[in-house]
């Protein structure tokens, strides 16, 4: 991604970026003393505060706004569940060994990699592509002799790799096996042969006690463990439908050769909804209508399909009509989401809603949409929008013999005429014997006009004959004694059903790299001072102190601020270092800190404080009170900066910044 | 404990409270349409709600207003850190097999249970107690013929069993095992002899990637993350001691046979802090002094000792000066530890600290003190404030070769006048060849006086003899040109030591289960209406909003209601239902609902609604903007009810609330 811009349009390094956040200490390898180990993190004290931050958002912006059940499910799951879910047999990576080194290669991106690679050395040699980059990744393929720079190909193979490219994620290991073979795919980095794909399931296996036979896995989703509390959510809402159940916590995937920073991890934090509702009445949403005016940027089925990717702007409620997006909750959820997004300070020019593809989606899945995030990594899926239809609660309620489903009064009471036959189960009993439940089934089971028939032929020859399967003779007599076949009426006034479920599921890490990556920016004077625009509610520390120097008439006053800070929780840091307070308030805008105080002299004269603003470094002064007061309404997202600076003497400053 | 009371003084009864918390689905055991397992819950809305406003108010407590480091470290731990901490080799249960039924018993547990039986029915032969109570675990016991009634024993016996029921947890499983034979020791609820003990360890084991040969474990504890995070909270901190770090994350233990409910579970939260204090300067705390005069409920060792368990209300100050508590900063947190206790609602008459035996403390502990908390299953260890001297840092520190010190600047220079024995490189490398490092190290060791010594004698016979092992003839002659020995002067600017640690470390699991216990009381006037009187501050939700009928009057007002207390973020429930407004106010102070707004006619009439205090069920009427106030500041922590009804009209009602 050469051309990933920061906030203020200035070309992102990566270097510098990932030096701020080491510097900082926001994040690291886990266990450095001990060599690190792949894709776990470490939160240092300004990403642990940013996420503690964006999960209270998120908590107000769901949970207590939509009114949903908070849930708390365990992580270890034993290995039933997990079995029945899918999980045990399909939540795999298919890998290949190169057998002369021992790497382990994903298979799916093995080929896709080679594949690829060949396309644009085709697209170079028919001059409408550059010729691939050449970054140190490359130049060890071109060694290899897997690239060559620009070679052409068929146009019937292009077609074919393109066919594939597409429906890769379709592919079984043995489809992916016959590709390697077929089109001569090795490994890029040793121009090896590889091994035929294996199957390794992602989960962390342990076991349960000391005497459990039966493995048991740390989770994979927090979903699963939230359809099994159904009952309970059913209990606790009084059976009222919609309802929605949301879980914040950790989920884990043991993958094969982590990557990618943050973004591909093997613990990792979730939030996920589980909204159920009736598949009845085309999953319509009661508060669509507050939201159906809102734009979203949303790159449809249909577009990617012309080969496009750039998204329209499409109003929700026009979306749902048009049936692009699949019905009301998914609309509501899409747009809420951006809300979100929007309120902990997302780039609203780096978010789209993807589409899945039919072959992307699970077979049960109706409509899919990714919220994706722009960051140097490229489009990233950041929350998965799925309707996973009724496949969960059906499939755990045949495997453990439970009722999972709703019932529901009707509002009006449902009359039915039908006929019925019954036995007199006095006489039928002695009669049949151990034959007689099967025989009262076997009549239950006739079809309405078969019972009709029957009616007039026991009225007419006072006997009828009855298939029963599991008799000797395959079929009984039933004399008018036995049984009588009539006409009936009866009423209904519940109906029971399994409610399909809308899954709207954020992955946390990776929206905190790409909202730190969206705040990023360095100063037009000064590239080396960088810069992390976090809005205030969301910045983990939300005022820098900065007395002047440490002259003991300061320290009263700073004690008067730091306990007015305190009274209002506002978190604060005390800067009393020797350097200069532009070099200060520089240091700390690293770390994102929207607000710096500073006391001075004029404070020992007469009170007041200066207040200064971490993006436009514009400053007003005012008394503590007054200034804390601002900094209040400023974290609590009650007013911005341009409301303080209108409001409060604006404060000139010398160079003190340079 | 039978004599266990509610908050009003009531008789507590366990069925009660267990009914009450499954019928508002507060927790269960995890995964029940499968059977359930033991050990693991799942949190309901009401429970997850509380648990996530305590931890909000930990946060305030502890992170930021003492300014604290707050870490995310990873639970999946590699086996080579926990192999150092000690835990793959020591954090382990011993184990007892009935090999008749295959029962598997702790042995501490079987060996404790035995002994204290046979002690009861010793005290009830000698008429000092009453013969031990029948329930049922006691009358099995008894048909086993493990324990009688009452049997008196020897003097000598007595002494002896009181003396390994002291010294118990110091027992290795060989000592166990021991005891067991030599008292006779059976499994109580068969009467078998068990298979000598085992020690099983009580990690979780897994494997992270594919092809690692190590296993890793689920973490026991927070706290190692933490320790290996070292150099990066000194790095963020600059080096500035003390500092202290803070981590909210699980731990896991594979109990064997879990009991007592959220009280020992396979899989739990723990919010752990660890600061780091230099051990020279007696642990002072900076803030000592703004606490030292707070009273604490003390159980000390020498109060144990004395057979007694009430605790003495000491201050704190006191305490410290007088060494029953070991230094400040260990005292400065058993403070904050009670303040925070009494914010969450803990009743402050089921709290106390007690303090650990020395046989109870790990060999690197200086002090520890341990905050109880009572509730029905006794006193139960809810925060371990344990003092870990340098243990961890160093034994980290050694294991991987790494800096886990802090450097200080002195603040005055340290002048130091020693003698130095140096060898002339050029000569000695010739001269020893590969022994020249040992030869070198040899000379370093030797002792201020032998150098003195050694001077001399190079002076007067030009040569010396030094001991050096590593060489064949274990010494080796040093003449003139190839050393010399002198008295040296250098300045010390810096000193470099290892901090020790404090820890105060909380299961929050335990006091989540304990607050719901100390908020548990019925009406007087209706023993089958039970109360949770969790404070406005942590209750899960804070408004129920109760329209007299669902008369389409309302609906305007409970609109405008709902969108006040939306924009002050507070959670509240609306309940339509048909029921009297007294059952729906009773409904939901089971599930601890500190308020409650009736919309009724004068509401359509004068826009004024009612607002209902839960513990006194005494209500005031005002305007909503002024009761969506009052609710805000009582919610915050500002105002408490007292301070509402002093200030708004008192409304009186009728029989509403039978």
């Amino acid at each position: 991604m050469t051309d990933y811009k920061t906030l203020t349009g200035q070309p992102f390094k990566r270097e510098d970026f990932d030096s701020l956040l080491k510097r900082k200490v926001f994040l690291w390898q886990s266990f450095e003393p001990y060599g690190s180990v792949k894709g776990l993190f470490d939160y240092g004290p300004p990403l642990e505060g940013l996420e503690s931050e964006v999960i209270n958002i998120w908590r107000d912006h769901f949970i207590r706004h939509e009114k949903m059940m908070a849930l708390k499910c365990s992580m270890l799951t034993p290995h039933d569940v997990l079995k029945t879910s899918g999980h045990v047999d399909r939540f795999a990576d298919y890998m290949c060994k190169d057998p002369k080194n021992g790497e382990i290669l994903r298979t799916d991106h093995l080929i896709k990699d080679v594949l690829e690679a060949r396309l644009q050395s085709d697209r170079a040699a028919r001059g409408l592509a550059a010729a691939p980059a050449e970054d140190d990744a490359k130049k060890k393929k071109k060694k290899a002799g897997a690239v060559k720079a620009a070679e052409k190909l068929d146009e019937s193979t292009v077609a074919e790799y393109e066919h594939i490219l597409a429906t890769l994620d379709d592919c079984t290991g043995d489809d992916m096996g016959k590709l390697i073979v077929q089109h001569n795919i090795k490994n890029p980095s040793t121009g090896n042969d590889v091994e035929p794909p294996v199957a390794v399931n992602l989960m962390f296996k342990t076991q349960i006690g000391a005497t459990s036979q039966e493995p048991a896995y740390l989770r994979p989703e927090t979903a699963q463990g939230q359809f099994l509390s159904f009952q309970k959510l059913v209990e606790y809402s009084d059976g009222q439908m919609p309802m929605a159940s949301a879980s914040i916590g950790y989920s884990f995937r043991n993958e094969l050769s982590p990557r990618s920073g943050l973004l591909r991890v093997r613990e990792f934090l979730m939030a996920e909804i589980e909204h159920f509702v009736d598949p009845e009445g085309g999953k319509a949403h009661p508060k669509f209508h507050t939201v159906a005016n809102v734009k979203l940027p949303l790159l449809s089925r249909q577009i990617q399909k012309s080969g496009k990717t750039t998204p329209e702007q499409i109003a929700i409620g026009e979306a749902v009509n048009s049936k692009m997006v699949d019905n009301e909750t998914l609309g509501y959820f899409l747009v809420r989401i951006m809300l979100f997004m929007q309120k902990i300070g997302i780039d609203m020019n780096k978010l789209r809603f993807r589409q899945h593809m039919e072959n992307e989606m699970a077979h049960y899945a109706s409509d899919c949409w990714d919220c994706e995030l722009l960051n140097s990594y490229g489009w990233t899926e950041c929350v998965g929008c799925a309707d996973r239809s009724a496949y969960d609660l059906s499939v755990h309620e045949a495997a453990t013999n439970t009722n999972l489903k709703v019932r529901e009064m009707l509002k009006e009471p449902k009359h039915i005429t039908e006929w019925v036959a019954v036995l007199d189960k006095k006489k039928s009993g002695p009669r049949f014997k151990k034959d007689a439940k099967a025989v009262e089934a076997a009549l239950d089971m006739l079809s309405q006009d078969l019972k009709e028939k029957l009616s007039l032929d026991l009225e007419n020859e006072g006997k009828i004959e009855v298939d029963v399967d599991q008799v000797e003779s395959g079929k009984v007599e039933l004399t008018k004694d036995l049984v009588t076949i009539e006409r009936q009426s009866r009423t209904e006034t519940t109906r029971e059903y399994t409610p399909n479920v809308i899954e709207p599921s954020f992955g946390i890490g990776r929206i905190l790299y790409s909202l730190i990556e969206h705040c990023y920016w360095t100063r037009e004077n000064d590239p080396a001072r960088s810069v992390l625009s976090f809005p205030p509610p969301v910045a983990p520390i939300k005022v820098l102190v900065v007395p002047l120097s440490r002259n003991a008439a300061f320290s009263q006053h700073i004690a008067a601020l730091e306990s007015a800070l305190d009274a209002k929780h506002i978190s604060y840091r005390v800067d009393q270092s020797g350097v200069s307070i532009g070099k200060r308030y520089s240091r700390n805008d690293e770390l994102g800190i929207p607000f710096g105080v500073t006391v001075d002299f004029d404070t020992v004269k007469d009170g007041t404080v200066t207040l200064r603003d971490r993006d436009s470094t514009r400053q007003v002064r005012a008394d503590v009170k007054e200034i804390v007061r601002a900094i209040g309404r400023m974290v609590k997202g009650k007013e911005v900066w341009k409301d303080v600076q209108a409001r409060l003497p604006v404060f000139e400053t010398g160079a003190e910044e340079e």
